[in-house]
């Protein structure tokens, strides 16, 4: 096994990280998108931890205790969601858990923009985004295309910096590589392949992993270690799939399968 | 073909009762878990039966009566979801419909353990869940981890008797070995596999089962049956699949795929 | 390459409109059944479009002018979806954008058949749907069995002339073979599999990919290119596939492999 050639030696522990998910199984509660549910639920069920889906107002704040993270994505915003997120944020957060914002979409509707300014008040643990939801959310674009990005996550650098320092946590930028920093550090998670754009929900799915990572982490580390957890499963699936079906089926099994060592020796953060 | 070796002599009907809903093709009602409904549906059709998935008040109960039977599952329950299952019940019980309580999550969230009290005067034909479930549900418990039972199926065996003699139907609590009871009779389906508790949604589609099976048999034998097909099925899948994500596939194919001499000659009931 | 046999020689450019889909990536604003939405979703993917699935009355009319094409699936119709379609219809067409009506299991609920004669005024480019809702639209039938027809496309032949003549659009018309008629042409789609019965949404699939194609192509065209997408990746599947659950995996990867070419060589339009 090759010695990993890491940007700074902290991140020796990334491969303990899933390990530690494997172990613990969180419940991560998610607040998500109808139509990536299943791929988040089956996702976090691969990777080890367990999910928890309820999401209204009259049931998601009383049940969110359980769980030991929780994740909220603006995604497809039933009226049913967009009435529970907010005290299902206050209470995640009264009770210590770790929480993920992903801003799906933001900079697109009247009603998530808004909803995710006001999130940014409760300072969530991490931030996950693609280039334009990232600027978007900053307040320096107009949102991407759909679920789309339509920038770069080289050029949405400066507004995660910021949106980092401003919510005290870290911002994790999707991409062809994925940019983490928490306002001072920076690294880039490489890997991943183009077909985790061509199934719906594999972004919804590395913020639930986020979640489960800073269930069992700090927000520096878990949001690296979800990151390459996915870009590494997807690189081994892509390897096995014809195609974009098969290629769903195998991204589950490789979330699975994925091995500390395999972790550790393919491992690519520069 | 061995001859299987059974609790009791009614017990060898089990595999006529999969074949009949294969050529009855019953329409199964499914109020359900938004993050499971897929599998639900997808796994009724490779049954054999037929699904319909509408929810609201404004519609459920209106049409209700075109199905042979209905699913009721606590699972997500949207608001539109808790609206329209008290009288879609209502109305299918009148029409003289069976039905499946499945209590997901009760005693987590406070909407579904008052709904859950409510339609238990409803009557269940069969009453699934996991052990935690039936435990809370029967007031002796105060639930699992989300989704996730903290019990075992022997240490809900009396609150199952006592919710049987209550309801006047059937109980059937999934775990390892599945534990049925109408209260007075009881019987164990073993088999399964672990994956099953892998992937988002297969305690669900066990209620959907129960319910296309208690449409073409009452609900002891339809009961045992559907738990019985979806061990089998799970079995033969695990034995294909590498993964997770690939068990799912396989699980709907073998729900297809299995004979009734397959089911007969593996069947273990004690 | 055998020269295909065609009903009228402006069929022979069919294959191009699923070219132009692939080269342009049409966004498909979705409202659709949440059943199938992560089928849907996953197939414009797998096909080279891309997907958007808000539904809210609060953000659908606000985001659907982001989009290439509509497409209205009355499905599950959550109460959310039903309130947001009518003004989304409205602000899509003031756009000027193609849109797509499945009126699904129209004549079943009480809600969805007052709503489908609604849009009908809205003039909508293609009307997918089985025989018995398309019967049940033109007001001549009282619908199907849940989500399955009870009629043959022969029999909704006149009404799918009506409505074609009454919404001065083309009306598809699924079955067997399909049909596709815009009042004076008409063309039989012939191909697919009865594994398509047998995974859920694979008609709400269709009336999405149609909207990719009108998305890109006129009525007529774009309703025929996308009958014909499903059926020949369908017969492709089957093929390979053992079972329903492989079969799903199998369709996807399909409606990605399939080129152009084997679409133009295998085409049976009748």
């Amino acid at each position: 096994m090759r010695e990993p050639d890491l940007p700074e030696p902290g991140l020796v522990a990334i491969p303990a990280v899933i390990a530690a998910v494997r172990e613990r199984a969180p419940l991560v509660h998610c607040i998500t998108a109808t139509v990536s549910m299943a791929l988040v639920a089956d996702g976090l069920l691969a990777a080890g931890a367990r999910p928890m889906m309820t999401e209204t107002a009259a049931e998601a704040p009383a049940m969110t205790g359980l769980a030991d993270a929780l994740l909220v994505n603006l995604g497809t915003l039933s009226t049913d969601g967009a009435q529970g997120i907010s005290p299902t944020v206050a209470r995640s957060t009264a009770a210590g858990h770790p929480w993920v914002l992903d801003p799906a979409a933001v900079g697109a509707g009247p009603v998530r923009g808004a909803l995710a300014q006001e999130l940014l008040g409760h300072r969530p643990d991490v931030i996950r985004g693609n280039a334009s939801e990232i600027l978007a959310l900053a307040g320096r674009g107009r949102g991407g295309r759909g679920a789309d990005s339509v920038d770069t996550p080289a050029q949405a650098r400066e507004a995660a910096r910021d949106l980092a320092s401003r919510s005290g946590g870290v911002v994790a930028v999707s991409g062809p590589a994925d940019l983490v920093t928490d306002g001072a550090r920076e690294v880039h998670v490489n890997g991943g392949t183009p077909l985790l754009t061509r199934v719906t929900g594999t972004g919804c799915l590395l913020g639930a992993l986020t979640a489960a990572c800073v269930a069992v982490a700090d927000p520096w580390h878990g949001a690296i270690a979800a990151a390459a957890w996915l870009a590494l499963a997807g690189e081994q699936a892509a390897a096995a799939a014809p195609g974009p079906g098969s290629f769903r089926v195998a991204l589950l099994d490789e979330l699975d399968a994925l091995t500390a060592a395999e972790i550790a020796a393919r491992l690519e953060l520069t």
